[in-house]
């Protein structure tokens, strides 16, 4: 096993101050703690906590925080004389979390962080603040946990030119829908259940409505594509409209349904949405399940890649920035995007209704006469060609019964033309779900 | 798009010289044409090839080589003043890549190499020079191609104590062993194919004999547990043995077959070992099919980690070596093991009879009264115990017929024992086949 030779050891210390102590922060001391030989020795010299920061001082969690220096206010880590990097694991895109990660550039502090939030709203102006103090600041965790997905796309891929790039970014989402589709179960009974296992949060919002997911994938396509993606820009649907009614359809069909993020380099510019999809069941992102997460790319040299691994938690969280601080220690950092900053232009997402693709259509119609034939005209005439129809067996005539409808590719303007329409028809009974099918 | 900054492009640039002109050679060559601005932005500066050496000069290799000055002896680019970096394209653990290696490291210019041989060979010589002579060697083409998986093991997963490590090391394997599965036809059909698509050379033993999977376990194991692992004392098995009837049984029992790399920390030490394994069909590594190849990996705290990507091939290598020269261009390199060599000593493996674990053992037997029997008695005497058994059926009794036994997870020692002493009873017809499974 790695153990510190001497000189490591005996080596200057790079010194953290850990902003934030949940379960990341209190798992970060923990591993540091741990593997500490080990890291000595990748380090170059040994990496250790000098300093911590958070709310309240008398709550026990799990650790021995004695020989760490306490400050009250996360601010002041940054004037510690006794601290060289900043860790914030805070979280939230504002507030105190952005004020110190700024207080520490602008002093000059390296900077390591797991704040997803922070970097997909922020990054462009931090990478300036970074570059310009010649700071450091280092995000792997703020992507898909353990997996170095960062590092993999920033440095790994550095070489090709990506032609899109997303995944499966959260394990809330996959977990939900893993156990939809096993179980049969509604949405709202598996969130609850997930809720008690510590999988989803109190106010889920974030984790099931996509915007942890499209945080994430902004961040992934900023530097796979090389310029800084507009949060606000980036097309974002959650899972909650997802019934146990499209587990099964999506079965029959041959497909699974994952939250899936996907950015595409477009003629006209970078693509990039959040969204429930069919993928299909053969697919090895098909596969990915539970709370595991992906991230998929592919190039035009390199080809297809993915990377799977867990996305979330203590010990795969702290992995991560622990990794980003051998980065540090060693001085071999990369830029924020990859490149300088000089020239790069933040960029704003495609519409989505510029997408071409198939979709899935569940409709609840009334089992009558002519309805079928009413549909197929408001398809006609918005240009969207069916590839399949199922019709769930019905009860008898005047009942409701769930049709499902695939499309042949199509332009989504035209498709969401045709679902407004279609809503519109007497005969339908309740609002269509409509997922896309995408084939990775 | 990504698009290089002025002050990038009018920086100093990486000045290569490219040694063996292979498919490899070429297509890093049309890579560095390909994405120049891509990767000046992203290196800081142009990374351009200068020079370049191979055997034949008058060969078309499709691609332009007048800008370039040609060596005919590759040894020359090290003393060539206008070549900051030799790249080593040239393959084989000994001879001109050995000697070119060497004295690149010993002028004290760094070297890029995708040459796996001889990093699993020689490795722990040539990090010793590389640091003695502060000249990076670095290898990512070497191990499972366009993936990232040298980066991923030594950067993205540096702060944990990985438990194993190991995956699908070779593409024409993967190849061979998915096409017999979905055909069902034998072994020498397949490679037969294989060799007239591009996909097995010639003279197919370094693919289908283990070795080339070898030399990049070897590798990755030495990067996962912190010393150089000596070629020599890795087992290795080729997939020579595997016949079509071995994946239909595999089939009825619920595996797949896969030529796995599989390096252990054990507590008296590292257990490596290449051998064809049966998989559970639902894991994700035994989706991985045809010519990809997998990493996987398990840490105490980042749990498990997989990664997939094509494994070979002109375009997925170019963009590794290419990533490569973007961290030189940098400076942003690491140490060959990921930690300076003081200290390091090189380990041998564990022999494989220390193995604990289930097997598949395939016997063709006499359907006479009493062969059960008699094998059962060959298993309870070597202390192993089975957990299933399948008999095909026979075409009468004297006829030869196939039984697979299925064991509980036990020594492989008492295995070999118990196999050695069926295989000498006079109604066992022919060797049993011997497979591990492995629960991955």
């Amino acid at each position: 096993m790695t153990s510190a030779p001497e000189n490591a050891a005996s080596a200057t210390p790079l010194r953290l101050g850990v902003a934030g102590l949940g379960t990341v922060g209190a798992g970060l001391i923990t591993l540091l703690r741990d593997n500490a030989s080990l890291i000595t020795a990748r380090a170059g010299r040994p990496v250790e906590v000098t300093a911590v920061a958070a709310r309240d001082r008398k709550r026990d969690r799990g650790i021995d925080l004695a020989s760490f220096t306490w400050h009250d206010n996360a601010a002041d880590l940054v004037s510690d004389p006794d601290v060289d990097v900043i860790v914030e694991l805070i979280g939230g895109a504002e507030g105190p979390a952005r004020a110190l990660v700024e207080a520490a550039l602008n002093a000059g502090k390296p900077v390591v962080t797991a704040n997803k939030a922070l970097i997909a709203l922020h990054g462009d102006e931090l990478a300036r603040l970074s570059e310009q103090n010649n700071a450091p600041l280092l995000f792997e965790a703020a992507v898909a946990g353990g997996i170095p997905a960062i590092k993999t796309v920033r440095e790994g891929l550095a070489a090709d030119r990506l032609l899109w790039i997303g995944g499966i970014l959260n394990g809330t989402c996959n977990y939900i829908l893993t156990a939809m589709r096993e179980t049969g179960r509604d949405f709202a009974d598996v969130l609850a259940e997930a809720q008690e296992l510590g999988y989803a949060e109190a106010d889920p919002s974030t984790d099931v409505d996509g915007i942890d997911a499209a945080h994430k994938l902004t961040i992934l396509a900023s530097l796979a594509f090389g310029s800084p993606v507009i949060f606000d820009s980036v097309h974002v649907e959650g899972i909650r409209h997802i019934g146990a009614l499209d587990f099964s359809f999506a079965r029959t069909l041959g497909y699974r349904i994952k939250l899936i993020g996907l950015a595409r380099q477009t003629e006209k510019g970078v693509e990039a949405r959040v969204a429930p999809c069919l993928i299909p069941e053969t697919s090895p992102v098909a596969q990915v399940d539970g709370v595991f997460n992906a991230v998929i790319a592919e190039g035009t040299f390199v080809g297809r890649l993915m990377v799977e691994g867990r996305g979330a938690g203590a010990g795969p969280t702290a992995s991560a920035v622990a990794a980003d601080l051998i980065d540090l220690a060693r001085n071999t950092t990369a830029p924020v995007w990859g490149t300088e900053t000089t020239g790069l232009q933040p960029v704003r997402s495609r519409p989505a209704s510029e997408r071409q693709g198939a979709f899935y259509i569940r409709l609840t119609v009334a089992d009558r006469p002519g309805v079928i034939a009413d549909i197929a005209a408001v398809l006609r005439d918005c240009g969207v060609s069916l590839n399949s129809m199922i019709q769930q067996p019905s009860a008898g005539v005047g009942e409701s019964v769930a049709l499902v409808l695939v499309t042949h590719p199509t332009c989504e303007a035209g498709m969401q033309d045709a679902v407004s329409k279609i809503t519109a028809l007497p005969v339908v009974l309740s609002p269509p779900v409509l997922v896309r099918i995408e084939n990775l």
